[in-house]
This record gives structure tokens, C-alpha cells and sequence, in this order.
């Protein structure tokens, strides 16, 4: 039976990928980073690892031995580690001396350069997770007024900027001024600090890079991004068309609702 | 005698600016916001006026009988104060309506397009304080290592996107990778966080507008800037040279000299 390496980050993405690969009569190899996800992920997995993210020899060394072709990256590993008190072993030392900066892409595409150098490939989670990616369209039925497609209009334009840069792939505004951008610090306190700075009414706008890869960081929202859009008293949520995944779809969707936030692929 | 109008927001500035006013013969008179401001400039100014920053009618009122032809901008009024409970007076409803967006450049060029309607001018900050805007080169003994200048050089280029989208002045970086981005929150805020998420070493980098009014939002560093670096532990600030203004510039050097921290006008 076809074997797939899943290296999973945090979040219901890694979990909701290794169903779905389960569905699709693949037997799941997991390399986990955490306790919690190593749990969560036992149950759709033939076998589990959990090793340190910086642990980048052990981590190939299991793969290969497991006789891993493809790969699948799915989850947020916090870059903010590799900023931290975080111990590398010496595959990782290697891989990290050789880059240019620190940036997400810089960072994966060496990753992806060594696990291809072992022979293995890292598919492209578009296609291989085509359902999860809105079309053009409203998801709910709330749709955003004048003002809030202002904003979406404008913050799209301004993420897209951003994204370009390697820096995030959101933006809070409203009114047309932005409150917030993404960096290292991740959407989910972006989206705290744009709020707090507003007493309601914000608008968040997610987009994929002008240059996605789409074998990993593809933007991705689910229920948390949700629930802190209604904490944050959001009224307006949009994100690209065909390029965010949208993990949990029919909760996401009947929590947006019920609290008057529209959603919208653009 | 001559007269200024200094229309006066949060910080050091504004007393420097009204000191150094004084010293050229001019008599100031203050339009402030908070009680704080105007006790602080009450030494400096023939009279002092405290209005609520959405007292747009007022405020233009209280320039005219005075007599005030030349005006300056100093300080900064808190943005986030348009998106929270504030009170607009007709006058600033009037403005704010035919703004097409709470961009820092739309609101103040939308305040200085009335100013100049009554027949007053609102004066260039950079030829009025030239002595407080480095030129190029390091400020402090301590110049940056590899590493920094590498950042700085990353940094600056990211900064002058941000700033060129009209989002923030200010940027915090390691290794290559954009920690924080300054957008509403303002720059203490942003160095902060930008702090927070790495140990140490962080770089600061703060420039202009590609297309900076001279008139406002002048981009400036103080005391208050050297204490959240000296905290968060950021080892080289960089600036803008001629561009940025350096407030209370010998115990700026001397805290970061103090510190091991490196100053340099790029």
C-alpha cells in the first residue's frame, strides 16, 4: 500500500490531511512536533514520530527508513522557535547555514531541497486538497456592505503588497487605513491587535503570495481564525479565491452567520 | 512679533519645537489635546489652548483670532483615536467626510487643505529644525557588526515598501526575516512585539515616506525609542539620514552607548 509522509505542524489541518489521505487508501507516516499532535494524529497514522523542529537529521533518517516517496506539509510550525532557544541537530545546522535569510519560503524550499535529495517529493496541497479551496463567491449569506467591500478592495491590495515581501498574508483595516500586518508573530494575534485598535466593524483580508507554493504555507483559515474574528467583533472576512483552504467549511460558515460576519472568496 | 501656531500631539517634540521657536524671536501659541500637553508647553507659549482632537471649527476659531499665519505640526495625535469614542465637532464631520480613506497623509493633507483655506501656512519641519536630522553615518561609538549591516540592508528596503503603502515607518528584523511590522499600533508598540518574539539582537530599522511631507509625521526617534530598544534588547537602530528627526540627540547616543547599542544614519 502507497505510503505518505505527513510533517505536521499545529492546528486541524495535519489531521484533516491524514483523514483524507486514510480516504484516499494511503497509510499515513507522521512526524509530529508536539505530544498534542502526536495524539491527534495516532488515529490516522500507520506510525507516529515526535522529534524537536530542529531535529532535521532524525527526522530524514525516519522517512527514508520508512521508505517515504511522497510527502505532504500540512500545519503551522511557529517560526518564532527558530528565533528562540531551540537546539538543532547537525542536518539542521547544515541546512539553516546555507540559506540567505529566514524568511518562510527560504526556510521550506531548503527543507524541500533535502528531502529531494533523498528521493522523496513534497505534493502540492491544492490539488491534492482541491474541495477544501473556495471559488469566486460569497460563503455566506451575509454579505459585506459598501464600506466592507471597500475595505476588502483595498486591504486586498495592500495584503497582496505584503505577501510580496515574504512578510504575512493578512491585513486588518477599516475605513481604509490598515490597523495591522501579519509578520512572525502569526493571523491569529494580527487579528487581536487590529482589533483591539478598533471598537468594532474591522475587516481581515487573507491572500496566498503573488508566488504561492502550493506544497506548503498555503493560507489557511478554520475555527479559530473564526472564533477570534467574532471576539474581535470582525464584520467582514475575505480571502483569495481558490488559494485559502478553509478547513472545518460548514462550521466555519454557520459560525460566521450566526454572528453576522460575511465571508467572501475574491 | 511674529506668531506660531503649534498645533501640538503627544511627546517631547512639540516643547523642543516651541523652545526653539522662542529662541528665533516667535511667539507660539498652542492648540493641545491633552492636560499633560499643556502644562508642558505653557512655559513656551504666549497662550495655550486644550481642545478635544476632534474640535476641528474650534481650533481653526481659535487660530484666526489670533492672528496666526504660520502653523506647525509637532507630535503625535494617536490615530486610534479616529476609530474609537471621539467626539467630531461639524467642522471635522465636514473634513472627514470628503476624505477617501483614514491614511495618516489623507487625514493631515485633508487638515492642512482647511488651515490653508484661512489664509495660513503650515511650515516644512525638516528646514525649520535642520540641526536635529543626522546626516549620514554612525551615530554611536558601537557600529554595526556583519549580521546588523545585513539586516539594515534588508530592513530598509522592506521599510520603504511599508512606508510607501502609507501602513508604518518602522520595521524589526533578524537574520533576514521581518519580526514586526508597524501599522496603527505605533512604533513603541511595534518594537515591542518585534522584541518579544526573538532573545535578542533584534535590529530596528525607521525611515520616511518615499514621498515624506515635510510638514508632518516627520519620522522621530527620542528617549522613549532608546528605553523600548534598550528593553527589548535590539542591538543596532538604524535611521533615514536627513530625513529623521533625533530628539534630545546626546542622551539618545549616551543611553545607547551605555547599552552596546549601535546608531546609524543610512
Amino acid at each position: 500500500m502507497k505510503r505518505l509522509g505527513l510533517i505536521a505542524g499545529s492546528g486541524e489541518l495535519p489531521v484533516l490531511l491524514a483523514n483524507e489521505a486514510n480516504s484516499k487508501g494511503l497509510n499515513v507516516i507522521s512526524i509530529t512536533f508536539t505530544e498534542e499532535s502526536a495524539k491527534s494524529l495516532k488515529p490516522f497514522s500507520t506510525i507516529v514520530y515526535q522529534y524537536g523542529v530542529g531535529e532535521a537529521g532524525k527526522i530524514i533518517k525516519s522517512l527514508k527508513s520508512e521508505g517515504v516517496k511522497d510527502i505532504a506539509m500540512a500545519g503551522k510550525v511557529e517560526k518564532r522557535l527558530l528565533f528562540q532557544n531551540l537546539k538543532f541537530d547537525l542536518k539542521a545546522i547544515k541546512i539553516l547555514s546555507k540559506i540567505k535569510n529566514k524568511n518562510d519560503d527560504t526556510i521550506m524550499l531548503a527543507i524541500i531541497s533535502e528531502l529531494e535529495k533523498e528521493g522523496m517529493r513534497v505534493l502540492d496541497q491544492i490539488s491534492f486538497l482541491k474541495r477544501l479551496f473556495p471559488s469566486k463567491g460569497h460563503l455566506t449569506k451575509h454579505k459585506p456592505d459598501r464600506r466592507e467591500n471597500s475595505d476588502i478592495e483595498y486591504g486586498f491590495k495592500i495584503a497582496k503588497e505584503i505577501a510580496g515581501l515574504d512578510i504575512g498574508q493578512t491585513v486588518i483595516v477599516k475605513d481604509r487605513a490598515i490597523l495591522a500586518v501579519e509578520a512572525i508573530e502569526g493571523t491569529d494575534e494580527a487579528i487581536k491587535r487590529g482589533c483591539s485598535l478598533c471598537k468594532d466593524g474591522a475587516v481581515v483580508v487573507k491572500v496566498a503570495k503573488p508566488k504561492q507554493d502550493p506544497r506548503f504555507d498555503v493560507p489557511t483559515i478554520g475555527i479559530r481564525t473564526i472564533e477570534n474574528i467574532i471576539a474581535g467583533k470582525v464584520s467582514a472576512l475575505a480571502i483569495e479565491a481558490d488559494k485559502t483552504m478553509v478547513v472545518n467549511i460548514d462550521k466555519v460558515i454557520k459560525m460566521a452567520e450566526e454572528n453576522g460576519v460575511s465571508i467572501t472568496a475574491v
